[in-house]
């Protein structure tokens, strides 16, 4: 198996993203190709210990920056390490394709420029497992804001498939995310979903609010991405509030500072099982090809950890579960 | 002045809407008409030592229950608590209704069989004080889950002014949430709002993510009534689960637990802080009368709490400011 990292991705590039490239390179003993520019690459590769490692390097003379407008850049860089990568993909040179670089230019190099969208797929998604309790995915948390009932149904499927395959779940558990489970919530795209997941033999469980997902009552969340997106960003915001509000009520007094210091491991526990590093990358579903996207600031390990999602996608398949689900559908 | 008090609201009830009252009459010195049936709060009412406080028994045959369907029941149940206490608010012989009861219910009797919308206003809203922070409020969080632009808009001028009369904050900061702070983020409603709020004269900062509203670097988070939902129980949902977390992993070691048991003053702080009952109660804005909805699971705490909030808002004169702005908008 071959995966490309994008070496000109993450917010420090190339530093953490040729970090991470060499530990995966040695945790799973697969081929990686490092894209972007050759030599600060090499220069970076040179403070690794890559002896006995598959490590490939090809070059790209352009970056997609994080302030680059993806519409435009995904047009008018087209020898981005981007482009350069997924066209690996596409051509059969690569398995997957793994970057921290400027979403919305992922999704558009990937959507109109290379892969493209797999065939019966109206709209990919950007899914993401949610870092919390039993790490339930969302299926959608940035590609598509504004969202149809028929769209809501394949990020359904796809969520499915992608949480079957990639997570071992059998039959995972589909629920859609609204403002309450009572008949007659949700709005009007939610009310127009549900008769759509009723109908599709998939394991749907009904209407849930935030709370029955994070508390991991389903596997598969259904969101549009902006209602995701919110989900996500307002998790993470709570939890890093009351981290912070936790620590500084300890460090108000002495005996409770003694008694923070004492319950440090289990506060160490609790912050690693909330640490969306884990997780290591959101994958885009729906187009033709492995493709995973990691945060901007990813450290080497949330890379390492982003490689490893896109080596079980590929191992297991996703891409040919998800055109095999669609002809299904077709039919 | 004279708030009234629906005694069949909470789940419990009438028993914690009774005490609420008697606590709010006590610490407010101000006149309470407990509504419902008048046999059940007066044997509620002798538990309590309520000698010298000014508080009223205003009968009510029907009650508007939790299961009830909103839109039946408020057109049926003529005699519920929520209708006589209503009413009492719009004939002037009571300046404003709390209730925990059926939120869709209290909307309902408000919006369309008794005080009715304020001249000018498209949609009541159901704002929210989050329970975070510095408790910035969030427009809506449960009466309009599909919005347009104008809506938020008006939303944006009621939170305006209930926070600059309510919690005193000159000029309060006004941030349209969404998935993003850049430009062209946000879906068809937030893209269409914007300009709306950049021509609204209000003190608008801009697009904000959840984590920015959490942050409190706003006073007042624009949402329509899905996404205000999605966001409060997310971070209710969140909050909770780290709390869970935290508890177990100090509890699964001896000396993180001798170390929580030292900093539990440091967690009741935190805990504290977060309760939603020390907001106690969720203005319904833009009805012609000062309406406060509380939780169904309100114990006597947070209906007094719901109490002190009306009475700010009567004191403050909101209603009247919402329709000032109102008429100055129409100029």
């Amino acid at each position: 198996m071959r995966i490309v990292v994008d070496a000109m991705g993450s917010d420090q590039h190339p530093g953490p993203d040729v970090a991470g490239a060499v530990q995966a390179a040695r945790e799973f003993g697969e081929e990686i190709i490092l894209v972007g520019d050759e030599k600060r690459i090499k220069t970076e590769l040179a403070q690794h210990d890559t002896a006995g490692l598959a490590l490939a390097v090809v070059h790209a003379a352009e970056v997609i920056t994080m302030t680059d407008k993806p519409s435009v850049a995904s047009r008018t860089k087209k020898n981005s390490s981007m482009h350069v990568g997924l066209n690996l993909v596409k051509d059969g040179a690569a398995d997957a394709f793994v970057s921290a670089g400027n979403t919305g230019g992922i999704l558009a190099v990937a959507m109109l420029h290379t892969l493209r969208r797999i065939r019966g797929i109206k709209r990919p998604a950007l899914g993401v497992i949610f870092p919390i309790g039993s790490k339930p995915m969302l299926t959608d948390h940035g590609a598509n804001a504004d969202c149809r009932p028929e769209f809501l149904y394949q990020f359904a499927l796809m969520g499915h498939v992608y949480v079957e395959r990639v997570r071992g779940i059998d039959r995972p558990r589909i629920g859609l995310i609204s403002n309450g489970e009572e008949e007659g919530k949700g709005n009007q795209l939610i009310r127009e979903t549900i008769p759509l997941l009723a109908a599709s033999g998939l394991n749907y469980v009904g209407n849930i609010e935030p709370k029955e997902f994070v508390q991991g009552q389903v596997d598969v969340g259904v969101t549009d991405g902006f209602t995701g997106n919110i989900i996500l960003k307002t998790a993470e915001a709570v939890a890093s509030y009351m981290s912070k509000t936790i620590s500084t009520e300890i460090r108000a007094g002495v005996l409770t500072s003694v008694g923070g210091l004492l319950a440090r491991p289990a506060f160490d526990r609790v912050r690693k099982q909330l640490d969306p590093d884990e997780v290591g990358g959101a994958p885009l579903l729906g187009v033709n090809g492995v493709v995973i996207v990691g945060h901007g600031r990813s450290n080497a390990y949330a890379i390492k950890q982003a490689v490893g999602q896109a080596r079980k996608a590929v191992a297991q398949q996703v891409v040919d579960a998800i055109k095999e689900q669609m002809e299904k559908q077709h039919e």
